[in-house]
């Protein structure tokens, strides 16, 4: 297929309704994304699983429309699957059972526009305070919302300035503030220090607040560690958006959105014709993620999960090793599988499925990722560096 | 699986994690699921399809991220794909080629957060009129988006109430509007008339308007009509969302956003770290619907959708006159594969997956539905009803 504008016949219809399944173009897709598999480093998506057992489910039009924790007039759901995957990503997440809410959404953006709205719903005057390494979408997401927010200057390991998060809020006491938190920031993995920032607002006496996390890599890994930092509910967060695809793997992107269950109560409506609590964000969502998620958390199973991140972080130590060898500038914060390094040129770049960031990129070591991989791919960069080794961090 | 909250191990470990993949729970779905698309009547959603080519496709894990119409830098991508069904929708919404955008999104509600962020951006002083009958999910987004709005009448067949539309514009003749216009409401099926709304809109002198069109469900199946209202960008709308689940069907709910191009370039943005226009609400986003829809429209073809959507709305004439014939006041309105009638005692109503509104409650005749179903439905519906023919309408 092109990319030019598709025909049309004379009398306007495209043609591609006149054409039938074109089983070609579906074989060809089907072989250029085997082999785009063979070279993906630089994307928190985990390429490998095995949802196979669940094909035969396509053959349904699932909806898990509205509240999980209600009974749906629509029998063709599979929210029995949504609520287990909700209760373990609530144990992941410090969650208490009784106090904690949560629903699985369409990907990480949702669970922290989910958050944020709750943020302003109980905090209608608050200001919005982030970090410059915060993901792209967030400022998509307060724009949607009409939230005032201050973006705040990172450090170079991609951690919140806790200077100037306490002088802003310092200087704007009179408004109650909203931290949006990153459990591991997207370039660099960096995990902001809530008990720092905890600390900020008892110092300022700021006790009409909010905190959202942005968890959607780090905390699913975070949560089969034997000593993780503060990150979670038990570190007195309000909300949290987690990604279910990245650790875990699954062929549609899906994410869990978590909340105190005491904050959702307040953009609940009672919707007769479809006779459900209106909780969610999204109407209609698809029943098959909440399967995905249920599968791959019991096919992996707690010890096998323990053993995944431990895998994967060790992979990530093993990249930054064999890049310093040659004398690169590679290095990652603690408990993160992104490896950070001077950027190579765009044939590499692209080749590698590489993401950028001014003079550097990264590549994230999830479980298809292997130290083979990753010795194959230093081999490659080595050479496409041509010998020179940057010292850019 | 029980619906109480699920055992935890004494060490506070969800016991899902320590038993591995529940092969019988699996079994026991897809034969529930497998029964319940047997009287599935009353939601918008067609259960015939068959996209069991594209099974293969769970093996990867594909992300449509950014604007369909660049270069995405993630190589796991159906973005050619997404492109050939935006085409097509846009031929379907009566878009000129070069003067339309869209994407494939999650589904109706965020096809309408779309529209309506546009509206704001271009209109950031506006009011949305909307009436009574539109889908619940609007106020959540209005109020989500921050958005002063009037919900308006409606007329007893779900159609806008034009007089009372006329009314609150003349006192508001200082605030651009934005009109919200069901091409179909959720509930029976009304068609606003475009051609009386903008004959208001000249008529008080509001230039500086904007219109955003519902179609969820009925877009789909004007289009292949051979005499529709008027009801897309020919008849003056700024932006749309489609449902591509209902007619088509999909085991997945997804949808079209299509908007004027000149109005997306708004709220574009260049975003380094994906390379990418960030266009679309959602971040990552399926690579699977894309498909989906691509295999569902070339599979039926323009001439097996304009039967397919001919042979629904005979069987919605069918289903009226049966219901008639018993005595009951079943009505559909022009266009619509929608049956308004009396609900049903409750047993019957949760049978069918028949969603209720008050008084009445309605059946929606896609493919899966047919003659001979609706003939098993009425003749349970009579007995049902006691012999007792009721005439709310």
């Amino acid at each position: 297929m092109s990319q030019a504008p598709h025909a049309r016949t004379p009398a306007g219809i495209p043609e591609m309704l006149l054409a039938g399944v074109d089983h070609e173009a579906l074989e060809q897709k089907y072989v250029v994304l085997k082999e785009a598999c063979t070279h993906f480093l630089g994307y928190p998506v985990n390429l490998k699983h095995d949802y196979s057992e669940l094909a035969r489910f396509l053959e349904f039009s699932i909806n898990n429309v509205g509240d999980p924790f209600q009974h749906s007039p629509i029998h063709l759901n599979t929210l029995e699957f949504e609520r287990e995957v909700i209760e373990c990503f609530e144990w992941l997440a410090g969650g208490a059972p009784q106090e904690t809410w949560g629903y699985v959404t369409g990907g990480g953006t949702e669970g922290n526009m989910y958050g944020l709205y709750l943020a302003r719903e109980l905090l209608p005057d608050g200001m919005v305070y982030f970090s410059e390494e915060t993901h792209y979408s967030v400022t998509k997401v307060l724009r949607l919302q009409h939230m005032p927010n201050i973006m705040l200057k990172s450090q170079p390991n991609g951690e919140l300035d806790y200077e100037d998060l306490e002088a802003s809020l310092r200087i704007n006491r009179h408004i109650p503030p909203i931290i949006f938190v990153n459990i591991g920031t997207t370039m660099k993995g960096a995990i902001d220090n809530l008990e720092r920032i905890r600390a900020i607002l008892d110092e300022l006496a700021l006790t009409r607040h909010y905190i959202h996390a942005d968890a959607a890599l780090h905390g699913f890994g975070l949560a089969f560690l034997d000593d993780p930092p503060p990150w979670n509910f038990k570190a007195g967060i309000d909300s949290l958006s987690i990604s279910g695809h990245k650790w875990l793997g699954s062929p549609i992107p899906c994410g869990i959105a978590l909340a105190r269950r005491q904050h959702v109560a307040r953009i609940a409506r009672s919707v007769e014709s479809v006779n459900l609590r209106d909780t969610t964000l999204a109407g209609s969502r698809n029943g098959l993620t909440p399967m995905i998620l249920w599968h791959g958390l019991r096919r992996h199973g707690y010890h096998g999960l323990r053993t995944m991140v431990a895998d994967c972080l060790a992979t990530a130590e093993h990249a930054v090793h064999r890049l310093c060898a040659h004398g690169f500038a590679a290095w990652r914060n603690p408990y993160s599988p992104i490896v950070i390094f001077p950027r190579p040129p765009l044939p590499l770049q692209s080749r590698w499925c590489l993401a950028p960031q001014g003079a550097l990129t990264h590549l994230v070591c999830l479980p298809h990722v292997t130290p083979e991989l990753i010795d194959r791919f230093v081999d490659e960069y080595v050479a496409s560096m041509n010998g020179a080794p940057t010292n850019v961090r």
